[in-house]
Protein backbone atom coordinates (compact mmCIF):
# COMPACT_ATOMS: atom_id res chain seq x y z
CA UNK A 1 0.00 0.00 0.00
CA UNK A 2 1.03 3.30 -0.35
CA UNK A 3 1.58 6.18 1.81
CA UNK A 4 -1.30 8.06 0.47
CA UNK A 5 -1.33 10.99 3.12
CA UNK A 6 -2.23 14.24 1.52
CA UNK A 7 0.55 17.03 3.51
CA UNK A 8 -0.83 20.46 2.86
CA UNK A 9 0.46 24.28 3.27
CA UNK A 10 -1.33 27.27 3.52
CA UNK A 11 0.67 30.35 2.60
CA UNK A 12 -0.02 34.54 3.94
CA UNK A 13 0.94 36.87 1.76
CA UNK A 14 1.63 40.30 3.77
CA UNK A 15 1.59 43.68 2.16
CA UNK A 16 -0.15 46.76 1.60
CA UNK A 17 0.60 47.12 -1.89
CA UNK A 18 -0.72 43.86 -3.09
CA UNK A 19 -4.05 45.25 -1.62
CA UNK A 20 -3.72 48.35 -3.25
CA UNK A 21 -3.24 46.69 -6.48
CA UNK A 22 0.51 48.25 -6.60
CA UNK A 23 1.99 45.34 -6.80
CA UNK A 24 1.18 42.26 -9.15
CA UNK A 25 2.09 39.13 -6.24
CA UNK A 26 4.04 36.33 -8.33
CA UNK A 27 4.81 34.54 -5.20
CA UNK A 28 1.32 32.60 -4.97
CA UNK A 29 2.15 31.24 -8.32
CA UNK A 30 5.70 30.65 -7.50
CA UNK A 31 5.22 28.77 -4.02
CA UNK A 32 2.32 26.89 -5.52
CA UNK A 33 4.54 25.06 -7.98
CA UNK A 34 7.58 24.91 -5.83
CA UNK A 35 5.20 23.08 -3.13
CA UNK A 36 3.59 20.72 -5.74
CA UNK A 37 7.12 19.08 -6.49
CA UNK A 38 7.90 18.62 -3.23
CA UNK A 39 5.05 16.44 -2.82
CA UNK A 40 2.42 19.50 -0.40
CA UNK A 41 -0.31 20.60 -1.51
CA UNK A 42 -1.08 24.73 -1.34
CA UNK A 43 -4.89 24.27 0.23
CA UNK A 44 -5.42 28.04 1.02
CA UNK A 45 -3.83 31.65 0.49
CA UNK A 46 -4.52 34.55 2.52
CA UNK A 47 -3.53 38.57 1.64
CA UNK A 48 -3.19 40.59 4.66
CA UNK A 49 -2.12 44.28 5.08
CA UNK A 50 0.66 45.64 7.11
CA UNK A 51 -1.49 44.86 10.69
CA UNK A 52 -0.14 43.21 13.62
CA UNK A 53 -3.82 41.86 14.51
CA UNK A 54 -4.85 40.58 10.44
CA UNK A 55 -1.13 38.81 10.31
CA UNK A 56 -1.35 37.15 13.99
CA UNK A 57 -4.87 35.89 12.89
CA UNK A 58 -4.10 34.44 9.83
CA UNK A 59 -0.77 32.93 10.57
CA UNK A 60 -2.30 31.25 13.98
CA UNK A 61 -5.82 29.85 11.96
CA UNK A 62 -4.10 28.57 9.30
CA UNK A 63 -0.85 27.08 10.78
CA UNK A 64 -2.58 24.96 13.02
CA UNK A 65 -4.62 23.16 10.35
CA UNK A 66 -1.88 22.56 7.80
CA UNK A 67 1.33 20.40 7.72
CA UNK A 68 3.21 24.24 6.48
CA UNK A 69 2.64 27.66 6.70
CA UNK A 70 4.58 29.99 4.29
CA UNK A 71 4.95 33.94 4.96
CA UNK A 72 5.91 36.18 1.97
CA UNK A 73 6.59 39.96 2.68
CA UNK A 74 7.66 42.19 5.42
CA UNK A 75 11.19 40.84 7.03
CA UNK A 76 12.85 43.68 5.14
CA UNK A 77 14.48 47.03 6.90
CA UNK A 78 12.37 49.36 6.77
CA UNK A 79 9.16 50.40 9.49
CA UNK A 80 6.41 48.99 8.10
CA UNK A 81 7.98 45.12 7.99
CA UNK A 82 6.53 44.02 10.99
CA UNK A 83 6.02 40.16 9.98
CA UNK A 84 8.47 39.09 12.92
CA UNK A 85 7.08 40.75 15.84
CA UNK A 86 2.99 40.05 14.50
CA UNK A 87 4.20 36.44 14.03
CA UNK A 88 6.27 36.23 17.39
CA UNK A 89 2.67 37.57 18.81
CA UNK A 90 0.82 34.72 17.33
CA UNK A 91 3.60 32.07 19.06
CA UNK A 92 3.47 34.02 22.13
CA UNK A 93 7.26 34.30 22.10
CA UNK A 94 9.75 37.24 22.41
CA UNK A 95 12.20 38.98 19.08
CA UNK A 96 15.22 38.49 19.98
CA UNK A 97 18.51 39.29 18.11
CA UNK A 98 20.02 35.47 16.38
CA UNK A 99 23.64 35.59 16.36
CA UNK A 100 24.26 34.15 12.91
CA UNK A 101 21.86 36.14 11.16
CA UNK A 102 23.54 39.46 13.21
CA UNK A 103 26.79 37.54 11.79
CA UNK A 104 25.48 37.39 8.25
CA UNK A 105 24.06 41.06 7.62
CA UNK A 106 27.25 42.46 9.69
CA UNK A 107 29.45 40.64 6.80
CA UNK A 108 26.91 41.59 4.18
CA UNK A 109 26.98 45.18 5.07
CA UNK A 110 30.61 45.64 5.70
CA UNK A 111 31.34 47.81 2.54
CA UNK A 112 27.93 49.28 2.49
CA UNK A 113 28.14 51.30 5.14
CA UNK A 114 27.68 48.78 8.06
CA UNK A 115 24.90 48.09 9.83
CA UNK A 116 22.33 50.73 11.10
CA UNK A 117 19.61 50.21 13.26
CA UNK A 118 16.85 49.22 9.86
CA UNK A 119 19.88 46.75 8.70
CA UNK A 120 19.78 45.35 12.58
CA UNK A 121 15.74 44.73 12.37
CA UNK A 122 16.36 42.18 9.79
CA UNK A 123 18.16 40.11 12.68
CA UNK A 124 15.34 39.98 14.36
CA UNK A 125 13.15 36.46 14.65
CA UNK A 126 10.85 34.91 16.91
CA UNK A 127 13.02 33.22 19.85
CA UNK A 128 13.76 29.50 18.90
CA UNK A 129 13.90 30.22 15.32
CA UNK A 130 16.08 28.78 13.08
CA UNK A 131 17.51 30.94 9.85
CA UNK A 132 16.64 29.85 6.09
CA UNK A 133 19.49 30.64 3.70
CA UNK A 134 19.38 34.11 1.41
CA UNK A 135 21.38 33.28 -1.96
CA UNK A 136 20.31 36.55 -3.02
CA UNK A 137 20.55 39.27 -0.48
CA UNK A 138 22.00 39.57 2.91
CA UNK A 139 19.04 39.17 4.95
CA UNK A 140 17.61 35.21 5.45
CA UNK A 141 14.24 33.55 5.53
CA UNK A 142 13.20 32.21 9.22
CA UNK A 143 11.96 28.75 10.05
CA UNK A 144 9.87 28.19 13.44
CA UNK A 145 8.20 25.30 13.83
CA UNK A 146 6.05 24.65 10.68
CA UNK A 147 6.27 29.04 9.93
CA UNK A 148 8.36 29.70 7.64
CA UNK A 149 9.09 33.68 6.92
CA UNK A 150 10.07 34.48 3.68
CA UNK A 151 11.26 37.98 1.39
CA UNK A 152 8.80 39.61 -0.28
CA UNK A 153 10.57 40.05 -3.20
CA UNK A 154 9.83 37.27 -5.70
CA UNK A 155 13.66 36.59 -6.70
CA UNK A 156 14.48 36.21 -3.36
CA UNK A 157 11.78 34.06 -2.45
CA UNK A 158 13.08 32.05 -5.30
CA UNK A 159 16.74 31.59 -3.56
CA UNK A 160 15.21 30.99 -0.40
CA UNK A 161 12.75 28.09 -2.19
CA UNK A 162 15.96 26.58 -3.48
CA UNK A 163 17.53 26.59 -0.21
CA UNK A 164 14.75 24.82 0.86
CA UNK A 165 14.26 22.29 -1.35
CA UNK A 166 14.47 18.42 -0.67
CA UNK A 167 14.01 19.57 2.49
CA UNK A 168 10.79 19.58 3.20
CA UNK A 169 8.76 15.77 4.10
CA UNK A 170 5.62 15.62 1.51
CA UNK A 171 3.20 12.92 0.18
CA UNK A 172 3.33 11.39 -3.73
CA UNK A 173 3.01 14.78 -5.70
CA UNK A 174 0.19 15.40 -7.71
CA UNK A 175 -0.01 15.07 -11.13
CA UNK A 176 -1.22 16.86 -13.89
CA UNK A 177 -1.31 16.55 -18.09
CA UNK A 178 -3.14 18.77 -20.12
CA UNK A 179 -5.17 18.75 -23.45
CA UNK A 180 -6.55 21.74 -25.44
CA UNK A 181 -8.83 22.17 -27.70
CA UNK A 182 -10.33 24.83 -30.11
CA UNK A 183 -14.18 24.25 -28.35
CA UNK A 184 -16.20 26.21 -26.13
CA UNK A 185 -16.13 24.27 -22.94
CA UNK A 186 -19.38 25.19 -22.32
CA UNK A 187 -20.14 22.41 -25.40
CA UNK A 188 -18.26 19.60 -23.59
CA UNK A 189 -18.75 20.53 -19.86
CA UNK A 190 -20.87 16.86 -19.95
CA UNK A 191 -17.99 14.97 -20.98
CA UNK A 192 -15.99 16.38 -18.60
CA UNK A 193 -18.08 15.05 -16.01
CA UNK A 194 -18.77 11.98 -17.18
CA UNK A 195 -15.14 11.12 -17.35
CA UNK A 196 -14.56 12.77 -14.12
CA UNK A 197 -17.22 10.60 -12.51
CA UNK A 198 -15.99 7.64 -14.08
CA UNK A 199 -11.93 8.17 -12.51
CA UNK A 200 -11.97 8.10 -9.05
CA UNK A 201 -9.13 10.24 -7.23
CA UNK A 202 -9.49 12.13 -10.42
CA UNK A 203 -9.96 15.80 -11.23
CA UNK A 204 -11.02 17.75 -14.74
CA UNK A 205 -10.35 21.74 -14.62
CA UNK A 206 -11.61 23.67 -17.12
CA UNK A 207 -9.62 26.88 -18.38
CA UNK A 208 -10.94 28.55 -21.07
CA UNK A 209 -9.64 31.47 -23.40
CA UNK A 210 -10.51 33.62 -26.31
CA UNK A 211 -7.37 33.93 -28.79
CA UNK A 212 -7.12 34.65 -32.36
CA UNK A 213 -10.77 35.25 -32.66
CA UNK A 214 -11.40 31.97 -31.32
CA UNK A 215 -12.93 30.16 -27.92
CA UNK A 216 -10.84 27.90 -26.80
CA UNK A 217 -9.96 25.92 -23.72
CA UNK A 218 -7.40 23.61 -21.79
CA UNK A 219 -8.72 20.41 -19.49
CA UNK A 220 -6.06 20.00 -16.62
CA UNK A 221 -6.32 16.42 -15.20
CA UNK A 222 -5.10 15.81 -11.85
CA UNK A 223 -4.23 12.92 -10.30
CA UNK A 224 -1.54 11.19 -7.50
CA UNK A 225 -2.02 8.28 -9.33
CA UNK A 226 0.05 7.70 -12.89
CA UNK A 227 -2.43 5.04 -14.01
CA UNK A 228 -5.74 7.18 -13.49
CA UNK A 229 -4.27 10.08 -15.22
CA UNK A 230 -3.26 8.52 -18.53
CA UNK A 231 -6.44 6.99 -18.61
CA UNK A 232 -8.67 9.84 -17.86
CA UNK A 233 -6.38 11.58 -20.68
CA UNK A 234 -7.03 8.34 -23.10
CA UNK A 235 -10.84 9.29 -22.45
CA UNK A 236 -10.74 13.03 -23.02
CA UNK A 237 -9.21 12.55 -26.08
CA UNK A 238 -11.33 9.47 -27.41
CA UNK A 239 -13.96 11.62 -26.48
CA UNK A 240 -12.83 15.30 -27.87
CA UNK A 241 -11.99 13.13 -31.13
CA UNK A 242 -15.41 11.78 -31.08
CA UNK A 243 -17.21 15.27 -31.29
CA UNK A 244 -15.15 16.08 -33.91
CA UNK A 245 -13.14 18.91 -31.99
CA UNK A 246 -9.38 20.24 -32.89
CA UNK A 247 -7.84 19.01 -29.84
CA UNK A 248 -3.80 19.39 -28.81
CA UNK A 249 -1.95 16.43 -26.17
CA UNK A 250 -0.17 19.25 -23.77
CA UNK A 251 -2.05 22.20 -24.02
CA UNK A 252 -2.86 25.24 -26.31
CA UNK B 1 -16.17 68.01 8.46
CA UNK B 2 -15.34 65.61 6.05
CA UNK B 3 -17.13 61.96 5.95
CA UNK B 4 -13.72 60.14 7.51
CA UNK B 5 -15.51 56.63 7.30
CA UNK B 6 -13.59 53.70 5.55
CA UNK B 7 -15.59 51.69 3.22
CA UNK B 8 -13.53 47.99 3.44
CA UNK B 9 -14.27 45.40 0.85
CA UNK B 10 -12.79 41.38 0.94
CA UNK B 11 -12.12 39.15 -1.94
CA UNK B 12 -12.48 35.36 -2.27
CA UNK B 13 -10.46 34.32 -5.46
CA UNK B 14 -11.89 30.88 -6.32
CA UNK B 15 -9.82 28.34 -8.10
CA UNK B 16 -7.71 24.79 -7.69
CA UNK B 17 -5.49 26.67 -10.86
CA UNK B 18 -4.36 29.53 -9.11
CA UNK B 19 -3.82 27.15 -5.89
CA UNK B 20 -1.96 24.63 -8.42
CA UNK B 21 0.62 27.73 -9.68
CA UNK B 22 -0.65 26.62 -13.06
CA UNK B 23 -2.83 30.06 -13.24
CA UNK B 24 -0.89 33.28 -12.32
CA UNK B 25 -3.83 35.28 -10.87
CA UNK B 26 -4.98 38.40 -12.06
CA UNK B 27 -7.91 39.71 -10.45
CA UNK B 28 -6.60 40.54 -7.23
CA UNK B 29 -4.43 43.50 -8.52
CA UNK B 30 -7.28 44.19 -10.96
CA UNK B 31 -9.88 44.53 -8.21
CA UNK B 32 -8.10 46.32 -6.08
CA UNK B 33 -6.98 48.74 -8.55
CA UNK B 34 -10.45 49.51 -9.43
CA UNK B 35 -11.59 49.04 -5.58
CA UNK B 36 -9.31 52.22 -4.82
CA UNK B 37 -10.78 54.56 -7.61
CA UNK B 38 -14.17 53.85 -5.88
CA UNK B 39 -13.13 55.08 -2.77
CA UNK B 40 -13.45 51.41 -1.52
CA UNK B 41 -10.62 49.54 0.25
CA UNK B 42 -9.41 46.41 -0.52
CA UNK B 43 -8.78 44.63 3.50
CA UNK B 44 -8.50 41.00 2.83
CA UNK B 45 -7.94 38.26 0.34
CA UNK B 46 -8.76 34.71 0.52
CA UNK B 47 -7.49 32.37 -2.27
CA UNK B 48 -9.64 28.48 -1.47
CA UNK B 49 -10.14 26.05 -3.82
CA UNK B 50 -12.85 24.45 -5.57
CA UNK B 51 -14.88 23.27 -2.84
CA UNK B 52 -18.17 23.33 -1.09
CA UNK B 53 -17.51 24.03 2.49
CA UNK B 54 -14.28 26.12 1.96
CA UNK B 55 -15.86 28.94 -0.41
CA UNK B 56 -18.61 29.03 1.62
CA UNK B 57 -16.34 29.68 4.85
CA UNK B 58 -14.55 32.36 3.41
CA UNK B 59 -17.88 33.97 1.96
CA UNK B 60 -19.50 34.27 5.28
CA UNK B 61 -16.78 34.95 7.56
CA UNK B 62 -15.61 37.77 4.68
CA UNK B 63 -19.20 39.16 3.83
CA UNK B 64 -19.93 39.99 7.31
CA UNK B 65 -17.32 42.27 8.35
CA UNK B 66 -16.99 44.41 5.34
CA UNK B 67 -19.02 46.64 3.21
CA UNK B 68 -18.41 44.41 0.13
CA UNK B 69 -17.25 41.03 -0.52
CA UNK B 70 -16.01 40.44 -3.63
CA UNK B 71 -15.60 36.35 -5.66
CA UNK B 72 -13.67 35.51 -8.87
CA UNK B 73 -14.08 31.71 -10.21
CA UNK B 74 -16.45 28.89 -10.25
CA UNK B 75 -19.37 30.70 -12.29
CA UNK B 76 -19.03 29.08 -15.81
CA UNK B 77 -20.13 25.99 -17.54
CA UNK B 78 -18.31 22.73 -16.26
CA UNK B 79 -18.56 20.64 -13.39
CA UNK B 80 -15.79 22.49 -11.27
CA UNK B 81 -17.74 25.56 -11.69
CA UNK B 82 -19.73 25.35 -7.97
CA UNK B 83 -19.44 29.34 -6.77
CA UNK B 84 -22.84 29.18 -6.98
CA UNK B 85 -24.55 26.83 -5.29
CA UNK B 86 -21.33 27.06 -2.47
CA UNK B 87 -22.45 30.73 -1.98
CA UNK B 88 -26.00 30.26 -2.14
CA UNK B 89 -25.32 27.48 0.56
CA UNK B 90 -23.41 29.88 2.62
CA UNK B 91 -26.74 32.82 2.54
CA UNK B 92 -29.01 30.18 3.45
CA UNK B 93 -31.12 30.36 0.24
CA UNK B 94 -31.86 28.09 -2.93
CA UNK B 95 -30.09 27.96 -6.42
CA UNK B 96 -32.65 28.93 -8.66
CA UNK B 97 -32.74 29.50 -12.69
CA UNK B 98 -32.91 33.60 -13.26
CA UNK B 99 -35.32 34.24 -16.01
CA UNK B 100 -33.19 37.16 -17.51
CA UNK B 101 -29.74 35.28 -17.43
CA UNK B 102 -31.53 32.37 -19.19
CA UNK B 103 -32.61 34.97 -21.74
CA UNK B 104 -29.75 36.37 -22.22
CA UNK B 105 -27.69 32.83 -22.20
CA UNK B 106 -30.45 31.74 -25.19
CA UNK B 107 -29.57 34.66 -27.16
CA UNK B 108 -25.67 34.18 -27.25
CA UNK B 109 -25.90 30.95 -27.68
CA UNK B 110 -28.69 30.82 -30.47
CA UNK B 111 -26.00 31.16 -33.53
CA UNK B 112 -23.47 28.60 -31.41
CA UNK B 113 -25.54 25.40 -30.84
CA UNK B 114 -27.86 26.71 -28.68
CA UNK B 115 -28.21 26.05 -25.12
CA UNK B 116 -27.00 22.56 -23.14
CA UNK B 117 -27.18 21.66 -20.30
CA UNK B 118 -23.55 22.78 -19.13
CA UNK B 119 -24.66 26.78 -20.50
CA UNK B 120 -27.41 26.73 -18.55
CA UNK B 121 -25.39 25.93 -15.35
CA UNK B 122 -25.03 29.77 -16.03
CA UNK B 123 -28.41 31.27 -15.84
CA UNK B 124 -28.33 29.55 -12.00
CA UNK B 125 -27.64 32.07 -8.78
CA UNK B 126 -28.73 32.31 -5.50
CA UNK B 127 -32.72 32.89 -4.91
CA UNK B 128 -32.94 36.83 -5.26
CA UNK B 129 -30.13 37.86 -7.07
CA UNK B 130 -29.70 40.50 -9.80
CA UNK B 131 -27.56 40.15 -12.61
CA UNK B 132 -24.18 41.86 -13.75
CA UNK B 133 -23.97 42.68 -17.22
CA UNK B 134 -21.35 40.91 -18.74
CA UNK B 135 -20.00 43.51 -22.03
CA UNK B 136 -17.53 40.64 -23.12
CA UNK B 137 -19.27 37.28 -23.67
CA UNK B 138 -23.32 35.97 -22.13
CA UNK B 139 -22.72 34.68 -19.21
CA UNK B 140 -23.72 37.66 -16.48
CA UNK B 141 -22.20 38.25 -13.27
CA UNK B 142 -24.58 37.81 -9.86
CA UNK B 143 -25.11 40.51 -7.19
CA UNK B 144 -26.87 39.41 -3.92
CA UNK B 145 -27.20 41.80 -1.06
CA UNK B 146 -23.33 42.92 -0.48
CA UNK B 147 -21.87 39.83 -2.60
CA UNK B 148 -20.49 40.17 -6.40
CA UNK B 149 -19.83 36.82 -8.27
CA UNK B 150 -17.43 37.80 -11.00
CA UNK B 151 -16.05 35.34 -13.63
CA UNK B 152 -12.43 33.77 -13.12
CA UNK B 153 -11.27 34.81 -16.98
CA UNK B 154 -9.56 38.73 -15.95
CA UNK B 155 -11.06 40.34 -19.06
CA UNK B 156 -14.51 39.32 -18.90
CA UNK B 157 -14.15 40.39 -14.95
CA UNK B 158 -12.66 43.67 -16.42
CA UNK B 159 -16.35 43.87 -18.16
CA UNK B 160 -17.96 43.51 -15.47
CA UNK B 161 -16.26 45.78 -13.37
CA UNK B 162 -16.48 48.34 -15.90
CA UNK B 163 -20.35 47.88 -15.70
CA UNK B 164 -20.26 48.37 -11.96
CA UNK B 165 -18.22 51.67 -11.71
CA UNK B 166 -19.71 54.19 -9.74
CA UNK B 167 -22.92 51.88 -8.57
CA UNK B 168 -21.08 50.93 -5.23
CA UNK B 169 -21.01 53.74 -2.44
CA UNK B 170 -17.41 54.40 -1.20
CA UNK B 171 -15.69 56.84 0.63
CA UNK B 172 -13.04 59.11 0.04
CA UNK B 173 -10.34 57.34 -2.54
CA UNK B 174 -6.99 56.61 -0.87
CA UNK B 175 -4.68 59.10 -2.73
CA UNK B 176 -1.01 57.98 -3.14
CA UNK B 177 2.17 59.13 -4.53
CA UNK B 178 5.47 57.37 -5.00
CA UNK B 179 9.47 58.88 -4.98
CA UNK B 180 12.11 56.44 -6.65
CA UNK B 181 15.59 56.85 -5.29
CA UNK B 182 18.80 54.90 -6.24
CA UNK B 183 19.75 53.43 -2.14
CA UNK B 184 19.18 50.65 -0.02
CA UNK B 185 15.55 50.66 1.93
CA UNK B 186 17.80 49.91 4.88
CA UNK B 187 20.21 53.08 4.42
CA UNK B 188 16.95 55.28 4.77
CA UNK B 189 14.87 53.23 6.68
CA UNK B 190 14.80 55.68 10.16
CA UNK B 191 14.12 58.81 7.83
CA UNK B 192 11.14 56.81 6.60
CA UNK B 193 9.37 55.93 9.65
CA UNK B 194 10.27 59.44 11.45
CA UNK B 195 8.25 61.23 8.32
CA UNK B 196 5.37 59.04 8.69
CA UNK B 197 5.51 59.54 12.54
CA UNK B 198 5.29 63.18 11.84
CA UNK B 199 2.11 63.16 9.51
CA UNK B 200 -0.81 61.53 10.92
CA UNK B 201 -3.26 59.47 8.18
CA UNK B 202 -0.13 59.14 6.42
CA UNK B 203 1.67 55.37 5.21
CA UNK B 204 4.76 55.01 3.53
CA UNK B 205 5.60 51.72 2.21
CA UNK B 206 8.87 51.24 0.69
CA UNK B 207 9.27 48.52 -2.07
CA UNK B 208 12.96 47.64 -2.98
CA UNK B 209 14.09 46.60 -6.52
CA UNK B 210 17.86 45.55 -8.21
CA UNK B 211 18.23 46.78 -11.35
CA UNK B 212 21.09 47.01 -14.05
CA UNK B 213 22.97 45.68 -11.22
CA UNK B 214 21.71 48.51 -8.77
CA UNK B 215 19.61 48.90 -5.41
CA UNK B 216 16.87 51.05 -5.41
CA UNK B 217 13.80 51.21 -4.12
CA UNK B 218 9.91 53.48 -4.91
CA UNK B 219 8.51 54.63 -1.87
CA UNK B 220 4.56 55.03 -1.87
CA UNK B 221 3.14 57.53 0.24
CA UNK B 222 -0.67 56.82 0.93
CA UNK B 223 -3.16 59.56 2.70
CA UNK B 224 -6.86 60.19 2.18
CA UNK B 225 -6.08 63.99 2.52
CA UNK B 226 -4.16 65.67 -0.47
CA UNK B 227 -2.34 68.40 1.94
CA UNK B 228 -0.96 65.69 4.63
CA UNK B 229 -0.13 63.45 1.10
CA UNK B 230 1.80 66.70 -0.21
CA UNK B 231 3.71 67.62 3.10
CA UNK B 232 4.84 63.71 3.21
CA UNK B 233 6.32 63.47 -0.51
CA UNK B 234 7.99 67.51 0.57
CA UNK B 235 9.39 65.74 3.73
CA UNK B 236 10.41 62.62 2.07
CA UNK B 237 12.12 64.50 -0.89
CA UNK B 238 13.70 67.15 1.13
CA UNK B 239 15.65 64.21 3.50
CA UNK B 240 16.61 62.34 0.62
CA UNK B 241 18.37 65.74 -0.81
CA UNK B 242 19.95 65.95 2.54
CA UNK B 243 21.28 62.71 2.48
CA UNK B 244 22.54 63.01 -1.29
CA UNK B 245 19.98 60.35 -2.76
CA UNK B 246 19.25 60.58 -6.66
CA UNK B 247 15.79 60.40 -6.18
CA UNK B 248 12.80 60.98 -9.04
CA UNK B 249 9.34 62.05 -8.26
CA UNK B 250 6.77 59.41 -9.87
CA UNK B 251 8.82 56.69 -9.13
CA UNK B 252 11.53 54.84 -10.89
Amino acid sequence: MSNSRIWTAALVVIGDEILSGRTQDKNIAQIATWLGVQGIRLKEVRVVADDMDAIAEAVNTLRARNDYLFTTGGIGPTHDDITVDAVSRALGVDVVIHPEAHAILEDYYKDKGGLNEGRLRMARVPDGAELIPNRYSGAPGIRFDNVYLMAGVPQITAGMLDALTGQLEGGAPLLSETVGAWVAESEIAGLLHEIERAHEGSQIGSYPFFREGRVGANFVVRSISEDTLKSCIDSLCEGLGEMGCDFTPGGI
